[in-house]
């Protein structure tokens, strides 16, 4: 056993199993305070709610409170293990959650034998919380699953295997673009892998301004075109009218890779095929699509980021998913709609090109300078400027899309 | 607006909405930490409780979470108000499990359009916790809702409305009725009121030695007698081979009467028919079925509870379903069976004989002394040691019952 794995383990283990508690925010020592809490004093809250169900968020925890909720069928790269197996990772996930944006999540581990049994055991409890994040769900049930939800939640449902990555990869890549010199509405973009985050990816990239008919996405079959008749509806939104049939054909003079796909699929000679000035995002962990080493030694001109939080350029989730529920439940969304995403795009993308904090830089002493660049197109998950940027950008298009429970931003929401 | 009233309003709004928070037990500090704490270092975890679903008592929180779950149809005395205004009351009971045994709970609340779909959402949420406990379900789904959840889920399910008044009235009637120097298998019994908590009661107090034959329940139109048409399946076990048939005629000459109906329905003549040295146990609350003022001052020779905490020998649930969740998730116990009550039952019946301890004469100032007598059959929710012995004796009946996932409880545990 290795000593990272002991020491994984151990985390987990002790001094007390898992990596959440519920504690009280309010006294509940004497007899009063438990007749506040309790009978007869919370059938007053009660009443209220019943007679206006916004006030839920006045009177419970709901306003602060997101459910992390999985079905254990895409665990990592683990693959499906099951709900119960999954519960680690979800309960991993609330910690991100409080310690990026101070909310209050819980872990819910679902078994079900259909698709319409898991949506069915998550609409009966949404109501609990004040937003849903499903994670961990494959592809292609996991489209179904969130639009199903999305009809019928009337809190905001968001599956962070695909939108936090996406909006991530967004704005990373609107920055590698600009530094590259390169418009996103011009760029030829090859995105290996069709899953859920791969789909995502692109279709935030073309809300960003990319065009359709300039992506070409790849399955384990090769190049999507309109001619296979093999892949699901969600491919079909990809399939190109294209000849193109293999990676070689369709990297060769490409501005853009994205890789969600697995290790090593891509090879020196392929890169050496691309356009000059690409950016390359191979975002399979651990080990991506190539390694760093490999792409630098093979061209200099590139800009390149990973999953690995050890090479420049993470492609992170945690950049994105805590903040865009901050703002989110911080206006009372009833969901997290495209304008909030690419919100956070922009939000995320600006950051990246302000000087960098001090204590930033403290938490990486392995890089000597953190700056606007090729090496530097997204901000560092320990940046505080993360929180109010994000959630008020989110908060703002919540509001001016229509979808917030309030109608305008405390004045001094988020003051820095 | 009365001042309570607004206190309690207060209470649950400020200085945050609600009465709990999720608070880290784990660092989550450094890039390390974070590591440990989901990719790459959760990998781990995973993998052990895929390889041993047990293991997700080592490495999780489902060791010490409880559900606490409800769908709103019968709040508090509000009755069906629907699942969301159920929440300040299933937050107040979170707030109770930790307050008196350190167990993390949250709230979810349910909203379906069957009972089986209530209970496929229950049952495919129950893994993630260690223990579920349901509550304010109203009669007679209740019964199939839990007995269903009890087959198909792998830990305990325990609708304390239930069980958990069913165990606190047992525990006080046993002493009440040793005062009286009567026995239980003697004992007529009356019991106004047909609903969940009331047939509880009675199984539970058939049990511990009452004979089924000597109960007489009433629901609104009189006695539950063999003869009736128009009763469901789960009156029907109580229903008694008599001639009686009204509330007069089985309480002349009863030794018990349990009310767990409604306000003011029985008068002083009423109980001045019983048999002498009765028991009076008027739980409706907040006012019960006949005011203790009332009650003494009909007949000197009685014991009362109620279910107020203005009155001596108040029943309140607080007394247990902390305390015997407690006991069961300490073993692991796939569920809280009737060996396991009977234990719940004995342990705080015998808690009311010992001496009081000083500080819980000092939270309750209004009364001079706590002595085991007709003041005095059930121990003050303020009594520390009721969670070390009803605890203990839940886990050990749990393991001697073989619904344990442990063998044998530690040595030391719930040391005094």
């Amino acid at each position: 056993m290795t000593d990272f794995r002991q020491k994984a383990l151990d985390y987990h283990e002790f001094p007390v199993p898992g990596k959440y508690s519920v504690e009280l925010t309010k006294p509940a020592e004497t007899a009063m305070d438990l007749s506040l809490a309790y009978s007869p004093g919370v059938a007053e809250p009660v009443r209220e709610i019943a007679a206006n169900p916004n006030d839920a968020y006045r009177y419970t925890n709901k306003g602060n409170l997101i459910a992390v909720i999985s079905n254990g069928t895409a665990i990592l790269g683990l693959g499906d293990l099951g709900p119960l197996a999954s519960k680690p990772v979800m309960e991993g996930k609330a910690l991100l959650f409080k310690r990026f944006a101070n909310l209050d999540a819980i872990d819910i581990e679902v078994k079900h034998r259909t698709i319409d049994e898991f949506v069915d055991t998550v609409a009966n409890i949404a109501d609990t919380f004040g937003g849903i994040n499903l994670e961990d769900i494959k592809a292609p049930e996991c489209f179904e699953i969130e639009k199903a939800l999305i009809e019928r939640c009337a809190v905001p449902v968001f599956h962070d295997d695909q939108h936090g990555t996406a909006i991530v990869t967004a704005a990373g890549m609107i920055n590698a673009l600009e530094i590259q010199g390169k418009n996103i509405e011009d760029a030829i973009i090859v995105c290996m892998g069709a899953g859920a985050a791969a789909t995502a990816c692109m279709e935030l990239l073309i809300k960003c301004g990319a065009m359709r008919e300039k992506i070409y996405m790849l399955d384990r079959k090769g190049v999507i075109h309109t001619r296979r008749d093999d892949i699901n509806e969600y491919k079909k939104m990809f399939a190109n009218n294209t000849d193109k049939r293999t990676l070689q054909d369709v990297i060769a003079d490409a501005d853009v890779f994205v890789g969600v796909s697995g290790p090593d699929l891509v090879t020196a000679e392929d890169i050496q095929l691309m356009a000059e000035k690409p950016v390359i995002f191979a975002c399979s962990n651990p080990d991506p699509e190539i390694k760093p080493e490999v792409a630098h030694a093979a061209r200099q001109d590139l800009i390149m980021g990973t999953g690995r939080s050890d090479y420049p350029n993470q492609v992170n989730n945690v950049l994105c998913f805590p903040f865009i529920f901050r703002g989110a439940l911080d206006v009372r969304a009833s969901a997290i709609n495209d304008e909030m995403k690419v919100a956070a795009v922009h939000a995320l993308a600006q950051l990246a090109k302000e000087p960098v904090l001090p204590q930033v830089l403290q938490a990486y002493p392995e890089v000597d300078s953190l700056e606007f660049g090729a090496d530097y197109v997204l901000p560092k998950p320990m940046d505080p400027r993360l929180l109010p940027r994000i959630a008020k950008a989110v908060a703002q298009a919540a509001i001016d899309s229509g979808v917030a429970g309030i109608e305008e931003l405390p004045e001094n929401y988020m003051a820095e």
